[in-house]
């Protein structure tokens, strides 16, 4: 899933520069003397550079051409096999392997048919059309024509067969509607065609459905990925005009994961008296249909339409004055016959047991998604490829000896792309182990580009900068000169890298000062999800980006991949051994290394910025900036005593809880799935974070008296963890 | 030529309900009680009131058939049968009435055939098409066929048949052309495409020829006044594909008006030995040839171009990926016979002689231009038929027994497309005359929506706000009100009116303060270069403004006019009654109304920040510091002292001085013809002004002797000023 930022062409242009010096530059650079959590660092050192060794381009490249070999939708047989890819792979690694199937309710489209008609009857359009791109120019695509491929759809659609108005409605969030309603366009019956962009695109469902539409088509304007961006794919790198973006319309931010169980796992033999009946399924399945179009086939029903002219921030990059409808009526039917029932997903899970006696019950999870809406080489098997390199580092350096503190746990998940599903179903089906798991570590789109990226909670931005100073750039220098490098270079460009968190500061948005790298905050799309918002197990995720416009698209696939992500799959390698050293350091370290002192000043950031933004609701803010300053007071008395430690088992124990005292049981309000106060994917944004959600999102919605109970958990919340922070640093 | 600001669509959806309110609403406000510059408002009220009832706009309308019903290119014949329907009105209505002739160098294209190959020597596109829409939608358009028009072209073109390979080069501004090297791509011997905006076209052909450049083509991005903008003509008022915006391309920065006259008229008698030979003008005609094309035939050779990818900030709204070239090569083949002589063009000069023995011989001049590149509904004509109004409006008042206390000059100048050249070449016949020259009121773009809009010398901002609240807007209110409104409502649509002033603070740019209407500053365009920077006559300029995407097109006419911009000519009625009032206050006011606290103000500013900006180049601003104060307190003086004058021709004749000691005789460095210190047209942006451009310039040259001696310059002006001002304060 995890929507990637559209990075800016020019950084792009640096990495067949770079990859032309990572022969000679990838040389590991000298291993720090010191890093937070060790007393001393020097034998993990040796370990580091025994394992930064290992990880292999060639084979990642091999790993990529095999797991994309075939589209392998979640529950199909060619998902089946590659989770026994992967999981031969574990083992072959010393890994303990199972494979962990849940069953869980997913709809296969049957037949899709798109048609549109003007206000003489006379047709439009009829599609959806087949993704396809012109065999005889520069290389065509091989692999466009494998029958397996299913029609492009929307996971948790409806089937339907409906006719009904069309009206244009933006990217499809409440104010684009409300801007209709203020134009005098009613859309309400009508099918609403949006487009892509701005938030997640069960969001654009989930405000069509509140606004009482009858469908929705969502559609890719070239100007968020095609044409305006740059070349189109076979050519460059950017969607080519027939190329669809499939993807869930689940409400995410409702609550993910199988949606007959949530809060509970999915296992094959789970009665259904258990389960939501699929027809009862109301919070988290939008009850109106919805499919994708290209903007092939969005083309004729846009520029077909008349009514209003659409407010010039509501044009997209289609060669035609767009106009937002409800003038001659432009019909539209849409045909969706789904097979929705319970299908069997296969969660691939490897295991190294920890071997300190105090520390071998906390686990270190990291994981990937395995299951692609078509091929996948991107999204999400560029992680696969990294992860299965990283295991394979792991799996040497248990040859050599060497022994981890922790339990180490790898994830191979499925059907994340339909609701972050089978992670959701692993992580409900073992909430008491997971209350000791020190970290969860995600990649999703490991590798489209050069541009390393991550984002984490604020206890955790400090580690993955340290990781990313050992590990050699193939543009040369570390992972960490490469990506600072890289944000300055955009900041002077003034181009946005997307992302950005509601409710933040600009300044403390990404929790870093001046001159330092910006981590952003964990919203949702990949499967940190479960681990961090619902049971409170502190999170990162990584990947490497460069502009990739065939997203969830036929052509993300292995021949798009060595033409324009990584050719020689060097940045494959660089992400193995950050993704391997985030493990083995979590793994290994004497004391956990979480920064509790960014995490209070973040924190308080947040507050004040909500505080500012409401001022005219004369909310009470005090009882929470006392208990934000006893935590940040905490943090920063409690990162000393890491530096040194006396019992570290006591303290491990306690700097674990802290974060769990940041749940909140009750859950956010009409969601209380998501139980962590700090951070949640926004409900009207899905991929973006929004911070103290309760608090903000009773402030947008201007509801004093939800706010300030919010403010009230938040309270409690905040004080439970410094207490803890205070009890530890005694 | 009049570059308008591409208004937003929003502010044109209002233009439907004020037409309706137009018949009730259109009353006259009350009068001022008191005015500034008059001792006693009460009789000219009254005149006023006379003089605002006739202007008529079912006879605007007519007049705006009449000129615009066929080609009139300047010196053709068509043209002068315009300055005969002019000079017709002018003396129905008592104006003291010649049609004067200049002889200038103008050329007229004969042949222009523009052609692309592609690498292999396929033809990629053969043109210039014809400007032309499907007669059978949306009415079509009954003007596109006439065999007169000519072919598009740009005026001082040379000829030139040359192939050369193409480039991109986006808007054409020295960075651009520093970016393409940057790129690695050589435009040296290279046709570089660029499109419209961001600058004067001139400057683009200008900045081409000193990068080494063989020939420009220059076209219309959908992007800057097409489809991305709203609907094409004829369904709305946005550039069709095929429609091409010719005009100069002049160095009108280096001198403007005949090319082989710089400084003197070009009079019919004028011998040859007089003049520059055609072959031999360097300053201010481009060596190197170029043409303007539609975005229909741009298209082509744009899509082909390889070579590096745009910058991002180049793509322009065409449908696919723009690249810079530099790859396989593109050749352009540009054969463009010009007929360049001397021609003969005619100004229609209006005069009613002033009656005050004192003030008789200080004349107000007011002129819009006659001449257009094909029909010129809105550029030129709408101004014209205003115009026309305002003089009916007048003779009327004659009829009435009014009598002007100053002369009162109307010019209709011709060939002002080609480079302002008959208001310059007649104000170069009156340098003396126009030293008394107490205004020059201009209108250009007279009418193309319903949004009122100035620009001014600092000293006459305030004159026209006050003329603005005594004219009737056809949307209710005044034309004030509405103004004030349309600015309100664009600043909270985030919306940049365009036109920007260099050099200028954004606080002091407009002259205005919160909540007052901002007034843009003079750059360059139109008719009132020659009078305000060459002569130092206080100018404004007005307009009224809306969508228009036809600008220098066939398609600018008048079923475009009537379907978009002023069906029923109630904005031609209030432009008239805004000229006259503008006219009769200056022409009658007692005392000169300039605003010399303002201008102190204003001018303190443009010191303040060129300050600031050229920080690091240690240049002595102290003495020019101290001359700006001295100005500025003068002018607060002087303003109470115009409140309650003693001897006021004194007074006028010192407030008038003060103006012209602010040019400086030697002029500006390498533009000798440009002499005001306070006011020139970019060197480098052509339209918008450059303020203290002298100083300004110096720094953006990072040059600081020169520097250093314009600050001196100035420094004499302002003392030279604020000493006039200071004895007539005593």
């Amino acid at each position: 899933m995890n929507r990637p930022a559209i990075l800016p062409v020019l950084l792009a242009l640096s990495s067949a520069a770079a990859l032309a010096q990572s022969a000679t530059q990838s040389s590991v650079p000298p291993a720090p003397t010191s890093v937070f959590g060790y007393k001393d660092f020097s034998q993990q050192a040796k370990w580091d550079a025994a394992f930064q060794a290992i990880p292999d381009s060639k084979l990642a490249g091999e790993h990529l051409k095999t797991l994309t070999k075939a589209p392998h939708w979640a529950s199909s047989p060619e998902d089946y096999a590659t989770a026994e890819y992967v999981a031969a792979k574990f083992k072959a690694a010393g890994l303990q392997t199972e494979i962990v199937p849940y069953k869980v309710l997913l709809n296969k489209p049957v037949k899709i048919v798109i048609e549109a008609f003007d206000a003489t009857g006379a047709k439009l359009m009829s599609g959806p059309s087949p993704e396809h791109v012109d065999p005889t120019k520069d290389g065509g695509d091989p692999f466009q024509d494998d029958p397996r491929i299913l029609p492009a759809f929307n996971g948790s659609s409806p089937s339907a067969d409906i006719a009904a108005e069309v009206v244009y409605a933006n990217y499809g969030t409440p104010a684009d509607f409300k801007k209709l309603a203020d134009l005098g366009v009613d859309v309400k019956g009508k099918i609403v065609i949006v487009r892509y962009g701005a938030n997640y695109r069960g969001i654009k469902v989930y405000d069509a459905q509140k606004a009482g539409a009858a469908g929705v088509l969502i559609f890719s304007d070239p100007e968020d990925d095609g044409y305006f961006r740059g070349d189109k794919y076979p050519k460059g790198p950017y969607r080519p005009d027939s190329a669809v973006q499939r993807g869930a319309v689940q409400f995410l931010p409702i609550y993910p994961g199988d949606a007959t169980t949530p809060g509970i796992a999915s296992t094959p033999n789970l009665p259904d008296s258990q389960r939501i009946p699929a027809d009862k399924i109301q919070a988290n399945w939008p009850s109106i249909p919805s499919n994708p179009l290209s903007y092939k086939d969005a083309a004729p029903i846009l520029e077909a339409l008349g009514g209003p002219a659409a407010p010039h921030a509501w044009q997209g990059a289609l060669p035609f004055a767009y106009h937002v409808g409800g003038g001659p009526k432009i019909m539209v039917h849409m045909h969706l016959e789904q097979d929705t029932k319970l299908r069997t997903i296969w969660d691939v899970i490897g295991t190294i047991p920890g071997t300190d006696p105090a520390e071998k019950n906390d686990w270190v999870v990291a994981g990937n998604h395995r299951d692609a809406w078509v091929y996948g080489a991107v999204d999400p098997n560029s992680g696969t490829a990294a992860m299965l390199e990283t295991v394979h580092g792991l799996g040497d350096l248990l040859k050599q000896g060497w022994k981890p503190k922790r339990t180490i746990v790898i994830g191979s998940w499925d059907a994340e792309e339909e609701g972050l599903i089978g992670s959701t179903e692993w992580v409900e089906a073992h909430p008491t182990q997971l209350r000791n798991a020190v970290a969860y570590f995600n990649t999703d789109v490991g590798v489209s580009g050069p541009n390393f990226n991550a984002s984490a909670v604020p206890s955790l931005k400090q580690f993955v900068r340290e990781v990313t100073r050992e590990v050699p750039s193939p543009a040369g220098g570390t992972v960490y000169d490469q990506w600072l490098k890289g944000q300055t270079d955009r900041r002077n460009e003034s181009e946005d890298e997307g992302g950005a968190t509601r409710g933040a500061r600009p300044a403390g948005r990404n929790g870093g000062t001046a001159g330092e790298i910006r981590i952003g905050d964990l919203g949702s799309g990949s499967d940190y999800t479960p681990f961090l918002q619902h049971q409170g197990v502190p999170a990162t995720d990584i990947g490497s980006g460069g502009p990739y416009g065939v997203y969830h698209s036929v052509f993300d696939n292995y021949n798009w991949f060595i033409k324009n992500a990584d050719p020689t799959f060097v940045y494959e390698q660089q992400q193995a051994r950050v993704f391997g050293l985030e493990i083995l350091h979590m793994a290994d370290a004497d004391v956990l290394p979480y920064d509790y002192q960014a995490y209070g000043t973040q924190l308080k950031g947040y507050i004040e910025a909500a505080k500012s933004r409401s001022s005219a609701m004369g909310l009470d803010f005090a009882a929470l900036e006392s208990a934000a300053n006893r935590f940040a007071a905490a943090g920063v008395v409690i990162r000393q005593r890491q530096l040194t430690p006396s019992n570290t088992a006591t303290l491990n124990t306690a700097l674990r809880s802290a974060e769990d005292a940041l749940l909140d049981p009750a859950g956010l309000p009409h969601r209380a799935w998501y139980k962590h106060t700090i951070y949640a994917p926004g409900e009207f944004t899905g991929y973006a974070a929004v911070v103290i959600p309760g608090v903000n999102e009773g402030i947008d919605a201007i509801d004093k008296a939800r706010t300030q109970t919010q403010i009230e958990s938040l309270t409690a919340a905040v004080n439970r963890s410094a207490a803890i922070l205070e009890a530890a640093a005694k």
